[in-house]
């Protein structure tokens, strides 16, 4: 581990780093952001690619053994691995979050290692967004599929990024367990189909999800927060389930449905 | 129903409403703001007194209906519903989000008719927060309370308002279903107590709620988004219960978890 030395973070950094709220900046260099002092503990821990961290006394102190352990651990990365200690005032210019035991980092995006969906369907349920809009959504999802153990989701192509710096904050560390793919999912659905695994919609027409005989295996199948699925992709699906209502709202959020469902499939 | 007719919004008027973001303004007036369509338009379908309200013009076409059955349906509200028609433009000035089909109303805080939390928690399950802080969770809490047919929420002094903008933003009409009064809790669970009625909290090392025998009626005692619920409420509750996690993520947010554990309960 790198000695932690004070350090003077320039403009052209905080530009830098606050340019990568954008999509294409972000894949230009093929990184993202970590913000927060929870995210950034748990990263420490993971096999990610650290390209720069920035953190405050507060964190320093608070997080000493990830931060020794992150060093030590992760041998190839130990040359990027020079956390910047800065002022909490700083960390405010660079970061949308206000707390003083904060940290940001600058993460490589990984490679991901391509696995055929079919074969990670036979061994554990999957989930397929299409078209979720909203970061916040997103990174919430994300957290659900972790705690659930969904550690494959596949979204549709106009799904916001995984890299929003929104959604990164949401999943609260889940981006590093949990792996997100962009595929065309109506030829996802159709393979899974092929191979006679069922995949089961989310919609608020369908069956009730506490009658529903849940099948041991698939994928739960999550549309648009305020359309729901699109027509063409609710037709592919094997079954179609809703959560029954008692009272009068009119739906309820994506997220909400997936971890209900997914609390449902996984109780049996 | 009056005519709508174009206006021009003054700037005090547009400084005043916005004026209402900070709690201290919404009470010393008795007012909060509604904005965006669908809130609006379940507005204007509940029986809460509107003092103003602004739409646009797709708005006002949008909801036509809707609009005409208010002014008639409220004859008590007549005198204040005097929809005004401003360009999408102005809207923006007031309002923190950015349709262009969309409205913003300033509504009466209404008096809550107390009732005996006792009473209706016999004939129905209630929620009990304790320091929920975020009013987004705070407004998704409220949806999927009405969701699940849950009528009345009792919070800690400690929670959030619950006329926060973003508060009724995230509860998408349902704060015009749901009862919310910010009361002594641990008076509230010694009085259910008492009463024979059963508080299950929310909790992350209690018995599996899938496993749970859930009683026939009480209440759910749901805590705060970091550090759940405090050692002495926590004391206070009948049961304690857990979702079983499956994968890696160290919790699930408040608002997911009374999801799931009101949709499990709910299913008996």
């Amino acid at each position: 581990m790198c000695a932690i030395l004070p350090y003077m973070i320039t403009k052209g950094r905080i530009q830098f780093i606050k340019s990568l709220s954008e999509k294409k900046n972000r894949n230009a260099k093929g990184v993202f952001v970590v913000e927060g002092a929870k995210s950034v503990a748990e990263l420490l821990t993971s096999k990610l690619v650290i390209e720069e961290l920035y953190v405050t006394h507060e964190f320093a102190k608070k997080y000493e053994k990830e931060l020794h352990l992150a060093g030590k651990q992760h041998a190839a990365i130990q040359q990027y691995l020079k956390p910047q200690l800065i002022e909490a005032g700083e960390l405010k210019h660079m970061s949308t979050l206000e707390a003083t035991d904060s940290a940001i980092a600058i993460v490589k995006q990984p490679k991901i290692k391509v696995q055929d969906p079919v074969e990670v369907a036979k061994k554990n349920i999957v989930l397929i967004l299409e078209q979720v809009r909203d970061p916040g959504n997103l990174g919430t999802i994300m957290r659900i599929a972790d705690w659930y153990g969904v550690t494959h989701i596949y979204a549709s192509t106009e799904t916001v990024d995984m890299y929003n710096n929104k959604t990164i904050i949401a999943s609260m560390g889940s981006f590093t367990r949990v792996t997100l793919e962009y595929v065309d999912i109506r030829e996802l659905i159709d393979k899974l189909y092929a191979a006679k695994l069922d995949v089961v919609a989310s919609v608020l027409d369908g069956e009730s999800s506490h009658t529903f005989a849940w099948p041991k295996q698939g994928a739960l199948l999550i549309g648009n927060e305020a359309n729901g699925l699109s027509k063409e992709t609710k037709k592919l699906a094997t079954y179609h389930v809703s959560i029954p209502r008692f009272g009068e709202a009119e739906s309820l959020n994506a997220a909400i449905a997936t971890a209900v469902l997914l609390d449902t499939w996984k109780r049996g």
